[in-house]
This record gives C-alpha cells, structure tokens and sequence, in this order.
C-alpha cells in the first residue's frame, strides 16, 4: 500500500545565496519559521522555485539540512529530487532520505526522449529507492517538455509507486478532468497538489487537495487564509483573497522580457520581495540568469508596500 | 584570441556499463583503440550518443579517465559538460580539465528557459572556467528545446568565447547558411561540426569542418573514408560510401516505436551492433531505457552482417 | 464607440449534412429551435464545431440563412466569418451582413505565419467591413496556432475594434488574468466568453460574461441552469451542474484516438447523440473525417441515456 | 496507375496586385513569359509563394486562367488546390481542371486536427476528382503544423494516388532519407520536388527529381543553370551557382522583424526585386500584409544589382 501524501499548503521554498553562491543557511532559516509562523502546512524543498536545476549536489544538501532544521519537525518537508534521469536521481533520493525529507517529488525524465513505459520505469524505480516516502509525481511540461498522461498519472497511483501529483501544468480543466477520473476510480487516496498560485480558489472548489504557491514565500499568511477560506466553502471570501494575491503575483512580471527570461523575472521578483521584507539580504541568482535593474526593483517594492501584507 | 578547434572525423564514444552501472572500462578502453586505428582525427567524450544525461558525476569522471588514458595523446579528447545550469556545468568542467580533457563541449541551458542574453552569460562564464581549452557550443534542440541563434553563435565566435560549433540540429540547410554567414564575415577559424550522420557529404560539400557521427562507433573506418572522399572533392565516392552507411544507420530504426522512445531504439541500435561486433560485452543501456527483445537484435545483427565492415 | 457584445449561454451549432453533404436544413432549424426553447442567449453559427473548415462558402451561406430564420428574432446570431486571410475574411463577412447576422467571429490569419502587427492589421480591417456588429476575436491557438496576447487583445478593445473574446485556449488561469487586467483597464464593457464547456462554473466565478459550449448543442438545458446558477452565485449548485455535463462531455473521447483524429471523435460524439435524440436525422461528418463505429456509437447513446437531460 | 509527374526546375509564381486587390493580369503573363523564356521545365501557379491564402477564390481563376494562357502550351502548369479541407479543395480542383491545369498540388489539412488516416482519406478523395492529372503532396509543416511520415507518402505513391512530392520541409536530410526509401521500394515513378531554393545543388546531389525555388521568381535563368549542372555532375559549378543564389536570396531577410512577420519580408523581398527588375508595377502584397519601407526597399535593391542576373 502507498504511504499517504501531505495537502494543504505547502510553498516552494525560495533559496538565498550568498556571493559565492554557496547557500546562505541563515536567510532560508528565517525564511522558514517565517512560513510556518504563518501557518503553512508543510515545505517543498528544491522545487523550480528554488533554483533546483541552478543548483550543485552539495547546494542542494545545504538547503534540505537548512530546511529539515529550521522546520524542526513541525511542518513536513517535501524534497524535490530533480534530475534528467534515473541514476542521478538516484543520488538526490539518497540525499533526501539521509538528511530527513518526509517525501520527494520527481519530474519524468528530460534532455532525453522518453516513452510512457520509460516513464513508468523512472517512476517504479525511485519509489523503489525509498518506499517508506510518499512519492509525487511532478507534472511541469514547460522544465521537461513532456505531459504525463492522466493515464500514466493513475496507473502508478493505483499500483502505490506515486502518492501525489504536483500539477505545474497551468492546464486548470486538465487538472479537474484528472480529479474528476481519480475520483470516478476511487483513487481519492491520491492528492493532487496545484502550483498554479493565481487559481487556487479554483482549484479547491473542483476538488484539489492542496498548493505549492511560489508567491507562498512572500505572502504566506495570504494563502493559508485562502486555503482555509477554500475549505470552509467561503467562496466569496476565497476569491478576494486570491484577487489580492493576484494582484501581488504581478512582481513576476516586472523584469523587462527584452533583457531576461522568464525566470529572472520570476525568480527575481520574488527575491527582491524577500530582500524588501527584511527576510533575504539579497536577492541574489545563480548564473546565468540576469538581475532586475533598480528601476524594477522600485516597482516591485511598490507592489509589495501595496499588498497589505500582515 | 580563441585557441584553435579540432576538426575531422570525431565520434562521440557510446559508454558501456558493467550490470550494476558502472563504467565497463575495458570495453570502452577497446572501443576507443578501435576507433584510433580506424583512423579517426578525435574522440567526443561524454555526448548524448554516450548517454551523458544518465551518468552521475563519479561516473561521468570514469568515462574521461578511461578513455583519456586509451587515447594516450594520439587522438584529442573532447569532453561533453552537459548540465541543466553554469554551476552545475563548473564541476563538469574542472574535471574534465583535471583528467585531461583536449577541448569542452557544452549546451545551452535547460530545463529552465533562458533569454539569449542568458545564453550569453552562460557560454561566456564556461569560457572563463577554462580559457585555455577550444569550446563548442552543441546546437541540440531536441534535448534542450531552445535553438542559438546565428547571430548570438558568431557573436560568442567573434569574442573568442567559442571555438566551434556541434551542430545536432538537423536541419542542414540551416547549417549552410550558417557557415556563408561565417565566411562572409570571416570567422573561418570559428570550426563547424556537423553530427547528422546521414548527411556528411552535404555537409563537408557547403563547408564544415567535420562530423561527430554516432555511428562512427559502429563503422569508424566508413566515416574515415568518406571524410577523405569529401576532401578530396571526389563526391561520387563520398556519396557512396554515405549510402552505404545510411544504409547501416537503420539499426537505430529496429527499435519498436510503440514499446519504447527514439533513445532506447537509437542508443540499443549502436550497442547491439557493438556486442554483435565484440567489441562490448554487453548491450545494456542506463534506466529508464527499455531493452530491445530477441527480433529487434536479429535484424540489428542482419543489418551489420551485411555492411560489409572492415 | 464600439458597439456591445452579447453574453451568456450561445452554443456553437453543429451542422447536420445530407447525404450529398449538402445542408441538412431541416434537423439544423428544429436544433435551432430546441436550443432556443431550452433558454440560451445567442446562437454562434460556423464555429469549429459547425465544422466550418469543412464548409464552402455556399455551404455557409445555407448555414447562416437557416439558422437566421429558424431564431426568427429571438436570439442573436453571431457568425464566424473564418477564413486564412483578410481578403477571404472579407467575403464572409459580406455573406453574415447580407444574411442578418447580429455579430461576427473571427481568428488571427493561419496558414500564415503572422507577426502581432499584421494580427492588428487584419482585426481592424475586418472591423471595417461591418463597424454596426460587434466583432468577438476568437481565440483559438490549437487551429490557427498563434496565441494573440492579452496586450494586443486589449489594445483592439479600446480602439473599439472588437467588443469581445470567444477564448478557446483552455487556460482558465490566462483567462482569468486578462480579466483582470480588462477589470483594471476598466474595460469591463468588452465581454469575455468562454469556450470551455468543462470549467463554466469557474470561468463565471472569476468575472467570464458567458459561455460558448459545444455540448450545449446536446444539453442546452444544462448549460442554462449552470449559467443561472453562477449568475445567482449559487456555486454548490452551478458545480453539481458542471460535473453532471462533465460526465456527459466524456461523449467526446469514446472514438478511438487509434483509428481517428480528435474532431473525428469530438464532433462525432456531438453528432452521434443528437441523432440518439432524434433531433439529427445523421451522425455524418464532413471528408476526410472518420466515422464512428457501432461499439462506439453504444457507448454514447449508453452515455446520453444516462445524463439524465430534460 | 499512376499518371507521370513533372520534374525539373518549376518556380511557384508570385502574384501581382492592382491597387483593389484584384489580379494584375498583365505583369503576371510578363513574368511567366520571363520565365519561359529563362528555360524553366514548369511553373507551379497558386503556391505559398503566390500568396494562395491571401486570395479569394475568384481571385485564384484569374491566377490559374492568366498563367495557362501566358504559358501557352509551352510548359506544364501546376495549381496549387489548397485550402482547409476536402470540400472547399474540392471547388478549387473544379476550377484547375477547368481551367487548364496540368497537375494539381494539396497540402494535408489545416486549422482542423487530422489523424493519418483522415489524410489518407482527403488525398484519395482529391485524386478521385481528378485521376488524370498528376497530384502532388505538398509538404509544408509551417503552415499547416503536420508533417506527413515518410510511410504514409510511399503508401499514397504505392496506390498511385500521388504523383511526386513538393517538399517544403526545410529538412534536407529527412528528404534524402524519404528518397533512399523510395528507391529501396522502387517506387523511383514518384518525383520529389524540393522548396529549398538555397539547397537544390545538395537535393539534387541525393537524388532529387527538381525544384520549386521561390527565388527562382527573381532569377529563373539562375535555377536552370544551377539545375543544368547538378544534371551534369559538375558539383563545383553547381555549388558556385547555389552559392550566388544564396547571396540573392538575402532580400527576404531584409524586412525587419521587429515590424513584420516573415511571410511579409519573405514576399515583400520577392516582389521589390520585381519591381526593381521592371516585371511588376507594384510591390504590393495583400492584407494584412505589412509593407516594406524605404530603407528596406533600397538595401532589396542594392542585393539584387549586385547579384549579376542575366
């Protein structure tokens, strides 16, 4: 049988360098007991958010040790175990398991071309490395370029290899096309996490169980007001808080798409979020991306001083 | 200035694992001699024909160390740093630098999406890791699902940040007008390789510099010969001795479709051929790839049987 | 100014053939009448599911007259006037103004490769041709691929160019972020519909004017009762609505995706359950669609007789 | 059995406006006698060069009737029957027979989504329509965003329902290995065309039977020369000549992308060069095409002065 997957909200931890690009532990330490302050009801580790693919095996070790002692055992700690295939996964599962993650979430294979039964191999084999871990599977087509099926989806929960699904797809209807079949299957056992942090409301009213909202770094009482507003039935209030919060997200969108990829922007407008906050003393990313100039770092302190943050 | 690129025939070595996925070194030792004694002008380390996106980092240190050490100097080694970012790449770097690596061998960033101007900084701080050894930027959008553009490869080529181009595009008129875009601007020292297989006379016929077929582990001689051919302008040898290898390049297609991706199939393909030749004691690829069944070997083995290799 | 939009349930109508494929005018006017009885808002004549790629144009002259007359006033026709480019463009927009259409829909060019500004070109042209009806763009990327951003969707707004969207991408979340840049630009009077049959309830929760559903051809009681329910913000009710339709949409997806494309089996199951109805007197579908077998024929009848339609 | 198809160098001939949009008869009979006169084997009326998505259909007889009877009899004239589906080609092979044509080229369908058999379907429907003139397959994935497999091409050439292939594929090396499998199943009855005018030395060199060189507008005696030697096996001097093609070939690169889409500079490039020339009155491309500017226009000039035609 399948261990059981954690809900509710669980943000993406966003990771704070210092200038050597080592880990800056005491940043992300206060970031932490900030979210769970807040309330959150777990953490991923080492998610795109973090900068996972911008990060050494020994970075990455940095950040779940920081993380699974700063949590200290009041909020699981999920870790992201994100590699291109099935052997250098391997080396993060181990990671993860010695250093204490209470779960792993893993993406299907990228770089390379893989068929559905490649994937079902990648899948089979990380949860055979650490079975006593719920396993997430961890849908983000835009990284790997390649959706797994809902099919694929099911077919390894009903076997007990995946306990979750991490749905960074931003395909809403797909997603409750996949909950409406899991739960048509019987398969409610199996949570289904949504990272698309502008519709969470929507999420939890066709059935989500949960979210992994980058944005959760910068306003994380605002989502566990919002995910509890979802699970009262409150939607009126559900939906003004994820109006506030869209507003919020618009610091993602800040950094100029003429000198910078999406990720700079992003990334960039959430860590210039937490260097404004006092919570990171930079806002530092890892090469190559490129930094927000001050001109957008101005607009997006002005976005945050507006958002009513508490 | 930007040191010189090596050129000419330049496989990229497929890898042999022992069962438990380690370096099955004595059969890449093997192969290698083989390939020097073919004739070839170097060796590509660490590429995707050589499953590089499935080996860990100690493995990955095997493969160099090996095969630096078979060459024994009488051939370049050209080593592939293929990682998702430039920290990641770093550590690829240093050692291939330390094992001896005869030039670099690098991507564009993947799994994050990047802006050209990341792509920039990229290239350029992989060049400043190791300024003394020749580096090529490896066009392969299939893998990476981004496409350099002519424009920013001159530029780096102008700059002195790389020193060639592996071009796994595909696409080879593409390459052609490359190519007149660097005489035209006359950055002839700026060396194009081409690694479609099936199309080098072509590709010698508009002006590269050399190939890095991965077939060229099954047929080492044939690519030498045909590479003689196109330099001495005599294209109807050339075009026959490509027929007579595109010919053999079907053992990539034996694979089925429905039961596995291109990479099984491909990959399978040249190992198959390989055990069939003796030069490697097994055909296994890394997880999660999918084994070719019996008849997918028998019609492997057919077709090299009927190569007429030498 | 620009003229207003209409809003609410307008079902796409599909299109009954004769065995010539010539018009089924009969079974296209008593599906006319049964959507309006049924209480929709509007009718769209030549949509994707009308197969309006299929149809010449005299085809679609047949369409537009029969369905003008059989709503006899009493809803609004929009029309496609869907075509590659302007000039084509320009002839069916002549036919729905002869013909008494109430307002127009159109794509961004395809078969071309467009760039943004020609996409101005094109909408503003066709605004031209008839300013007295309001113009929606229809969004569309999976036909015409090219998705038209909000920027330049809000830009054709306030000139006054187009009074609304029919959005076919299938991102709810997109959707719901250019409402809310429409909201914040207080273009509230350019109207938003939604194509999304399966996540009318949301797209209603986060600020959509209505709805253009193709199964609304088959329960268009259905899609009534849904939009009053979101209207009276009765959400519990409106979502018990939407997974009774969601149910009836898997119609959809019985026609083997081995043996056909996805309009093969999407209009297909549209067509097969409105001759279950008996409203259709034929399933046909235009060449080079594939037809539906028995087995699945069973499956969608069996489906419809379980939805429970009245 | 299958009727021959025509083989050799075959332009698709570009279409000259009057100020209304309506055919400018007279510049387009100077341009195919231009032609003639420069010794091309056909002229392929009514392709993507042609601008056939931008014309009605009234517009499409006047091309077809105004290029039959300026060739005279002299050279076969292929039309391009291309539209969304099987009925709407329908009235446009209606028209070519008609109209005098002498072979007849579709493309798979388009805005709709088609499953393989359903492309078999729509090109045996075409070729029942008119089994006595040569069809021709036109691959074109830019447009229509499929690409037809290399098995369903030699299953439609096996039944003779295709005649040839014209290839705008842009992938040389796929086309080689289409042509391999051709004569492997010597089925050597069916022609390739390619669309690559900055190829046609290395088409030709892998076996191609001709070209459809867009460029071949501007500098038809250019194509028959470079034609001429490929057929002679004098590489170097076809080489020399696609080499002087492509410097040409630079006027469709000069309209700035910032501004335009691709079909806008590609076109607008062609017909400039026209202009220059003295064969056309107006550059003028239909809507929502975007215009050249002056700047443009001159450096267009410049190219074509110094590209030496004759």
């Amino acid at each position: 049988m399948s261990v059981s997957a954690y809900t509710g909200v669980i943000p993406p931890v966003v990771t704070p360098f210092n200038e050597d690009f080592s880990i800056d532990r005491e940043s992300l330490a206060t970031q932490v007991r900030r979210m769970i302050d807040a309330g959150v009801d777990g953490l991923f580790a080492l998610g795109s958010s973090a900068e996972v693919a911008f990060l050494t095996r020994e970075n990455r070790r940095a950040v779940i040790e920081t993380i699974v002692k700063a949590a200290d055992g009041k909020v699981p700690v999920l870790v992201g175990v994100i590699d291109t295939t099935t052997l250098r996964v391997a080396e993060h599962v181990a990671d993860a398991v010695e250093l204490g993650a209470s779960g792993l979430v893993a993406t299907a294979p990228f770089y390379v071309r893989t068929h559905p039964n490649e994937i079902l191999n990648h899948f089979r084999l990380i949860h055979e490395m650490a079975p006593e871990l719920p396993l997430y599977l961890y849908q983000i087509p835009v990284s790997v370029h390649v959706t797994v099926s809902d099919d694929l989806i099911l077919q390894l929960a009903e076997e007990g290899v995946i306990a979750g699904l991490k749905d960074s797809s931003g395909l809403d209807g797909a997603t409750r096309a996949l909950i409406e079949k899991r739960n048509a299957r019987n398969l409610t056992n199996f949570k289904v996490l949504t990272g698309s942090e502008t519709t969470v409301d929507l999420n939890y009213f066709f059935g989500a169980d949960g979210v992994v909202p980058g944005l959760g770094n910068v306003d994380p009482a605002g989502y566990v007001r919002l995910a509890a507003a979802c699970t009262a039935g409150d939607w009126d209030a559900a939906r003004a808080e994820q109006q506030r919060l869209n507003k919020l997200f618009q610091i993602v969108f800040v950094g100029d798409g003429a000198r910078m990829g999406g990720s700079s922007a992003g990334l960039g407008g959430f860590k210039a979020a937490l260097q404004h906050l006092g919570v990171f003393t930079s806002g530092r990313m890892a090469p190559p991306h490129v930094a927000l100039n001050d001109e957008e770092l101005a607009t997006i302190h002005s976005i945050v001083d507006q958002a009513d943050l508490n």
